[in-house]
């Protein structure tokens, strides 16, 4: 059960123009789900995307960056659940290549034209002819030309996913409507092997191949850079941004101010409530945590701290039993800080309540007080340096018996 | 229970001319056990130490720095368990001070001959009534002048740790005996808001106020710093060498060869025992792991690498359930791992057998081989990154549900 989601209902997502998914069932892994879904994107469609920073980033992500080098005018994505393609070596590459040739040789496309995504199990190889199954009755259902709803489409990137994560919007720019609607799936870095994040977002916006890859790093910064379950970067995460250009406006080259700038807000707002959704939905998760460090000299120092105090796992075990345990997050703040913090400056706040201030605990601060903040589902931790004007918020999730239960059982 | 660990009996640790250690029961948190301790150094001892590198150190590790700022001809220690006097403000420094002031008062020496540990609960005063009722208690002791066993002493120093720790060695230094024997504490950064590692090694060794720093220098990096339970640095580690030059050599001023050489081994071998004695009763630890990276560019890479797997809960919960999980180790290293590395030229060995090489499982390796290696109580995971000769160590433990009952329960 993920903290505090209630999925968004298919219909109020709204439809992007240039857009056609096929989800389908191929039996990569299991059988009787849906596991298999191709994406097209109209001509003129441009991509921008970011990938894991593992040195053993999966082959699928290896041939994302090298089509995205090539070009940004991509026209299909294709994403397979069950095997991961991670740590597969040069047959895994060969596959993930073949897997864009056989949906470019079925939609009449070039193969870099075409970005292919894997999350599953680590270490094992696509199974080609399902592969290639999954393609032909994409082309089938492509051919029959049934809108397919979004939840279907979200249902069908899931592997652990308790629920699929779906968000919308639609702004204006030029008087004419632009629509956002993005998907994702991931539930910690994951399930025994499973690898991981995957996001997407789709707009009939008008962007540049360079403003779209401007769009999809500054989304992930402030959304999928800014959760953690575990702590753990996956071989495959990936996030892109889709813009078919139906939405008729002149294009966008930045998004510093007036419309654009409110177009590419509502892009954030998708990416982080996606982002959000899956530490919601995070493995064995009962909280959902908004660490908030404020006051410092710079983002950097802000984002050390808010990590130290996300990824200790005395404070996330705290989380879990509801326990205002002042000590652990001081002592998080205290290994993240850097050299010349004067702990006598630091405030924190728990859910409102002054808990620690002038390197001690808060003369007005109760247990009572403390307890009760904790026994929200959602919680922020406010930490403030008071030396300066920075600030950095990271999103995660609490530490459960469940998350163990989840991880040493053995791989199904 | 420990992981494969028996304290050493009390008999088979040397004595250590010109160390008196008076242990005592102060009541300082619970009744009934020893719980303060003053050791008293003869005149001509030198000490130098290393602490936590937190920004909110604790109230006695600022004043050790003082003192040993001040001088390292140091002649007594005082330590309290129950209470850490961390994140205590101005008052928990004033308590830490005249802590110190009773026992040189006590024992006819300077306060700033003096150096304080605690280690305990956070947030909370000391109780200088017990404080002083301890050193009173101690005093008595010395006067008494009863030999103790080390056994005591180093259960004195104990919080949540299920066993005590001890070390000991003899070299010779010029002919004569040189004696070495350590006590240690800690079992993850903690139980609810205990706080934390503290070290204490002593020797009649004839050392300078210059080379008893370097050596505690020297010591902590090989052991101390080598070893996590859960990545949470606390408030108030604090490791010192203590030498009273009872042994009557002539001073060792450096260690780089010859006798000097061989007594500093000795002296990182206590280290490296009592610190690998902490991960080995780490909280809920069911294994002890060694993960040792070779083949790096230089040390630091391969300590990114090791800490990285170390510190993964998803490689911890998989040594837990006693999983081969190659994809965790693989995830590991790949986001601990430098921009420019090969995944192709790196190998993982798990317990001698290789289970993954050119970036993907290994031909070799079969599943059993893997299940087979888990099983044990120790086990060592090799990565070779194949690309230079640094190699550096770090030891952890698993991670199991008793971890999460244990820091989950409300503070006791």
């Amino acid at each position: 059960m993920p903290v505090a989601y209630l999925p968004l209902p298919p219909e109020r997502a709204h439809v992007i123009e240039g857009v056609q998914c096929h989800p389908v069932q191929a039996q990569i892994r299991k059988p009787d789900r849906f596991d298999f879904l191709v994406v097209r994107l109209a001509p003129g469609a441009v991509a921008g995307g970011v990938f894991t920073q593992s040195r053993f980033a999966a082959a699928p992500v290896e041939v994302c960056r090298l089509h995205l080098a090539r070009s940004r005018a991509i026209r299909a994505l294709v994403v397979n659940t069950g095997i991961a393609n991670a740590a597969t070596g040069e047959l895994g590459l060969a596959n993930a290549r073949e897997t864009c040739a056989l949906v470019a040789q079925s939609f009449a496309l070039d193969s870099h034209q075409v970005l292919p995504f894997s999350t599953g199990v680590i270490l094992e190889h696509l199974p080609m002819d399902r592969i290639r199954h999954g393609v032909a009755l994409a082309r089938a259902a492509a051919e029959c030309g049934q809108p397919v709803g979004w939840d279907l489409v979200a249902r069908t990137i899931m592997t652990t996913d308790t629920v699929y994560k779906l968000a919308s919007r639609e702004v204006f720019v030029q008087g004419r409507p632009v629509r956002i609607t993005g998907i994702a799936k991931g539930a910690g870095m994951i399930h025994p092997n499973m690898a991981t994040m995957l996001g997407f977002v789709f707009t009939d916006a008008t962007l540049t191949t360079r403003s779209v890859q401007m769009l999809a790093q500054q989304a992930a910064a402030r959304s999928f850079n800014r959760i953690t379950v575990d702590g753990d970067t996956s071989t495959n995460d990936s996030f892109v941004i889709c813009a078919t250009g139906r939405a008729g406006h002149t294009p966008l080259e930045s998004f510093e101010e007036g419309e654009a700038a409110v177009f590419a807000e509502a892009v954030y707002e998708v990416s982080l409530e996606l982002a959000q959704a899956i530490v919601r939905d995070g493995e064995g998760a009962t909280k959902f945590i908004t660490i908030r460090v404020v006051g410092g000299r710079d983002l950097h120092e802000c984002d050390v701290i808010a990590r130290a105090i996300a990824h200790s796992p005395l404070v996330k075990t705290a989380f879990f039993a509801s326990d205002p345990n002042l000590g652990r997050i001081l002592a998080a703040v205290g290994y993240g800080a850097p050299a010349d913090l004067d702990p006598a400056g630091v405030t924190v706040h728990l859910g409102g309540v002054l808990v620690a201030e002038k390197g001690g605990r808060a003369a007005s601060y109760s247990e009572e007080q403390g307890k009760r903040a904790m026994q929200a589902e959602d919680i922020e931790v406010r930490v403030a340096l008071g030396r300066g004007t920075a600030e950095q918020v990271v999103y995660t999730c609490d530490f459960s018996y469940d998350y163990v239960r989840i991880n040493a059982d053995y791989r199904s």
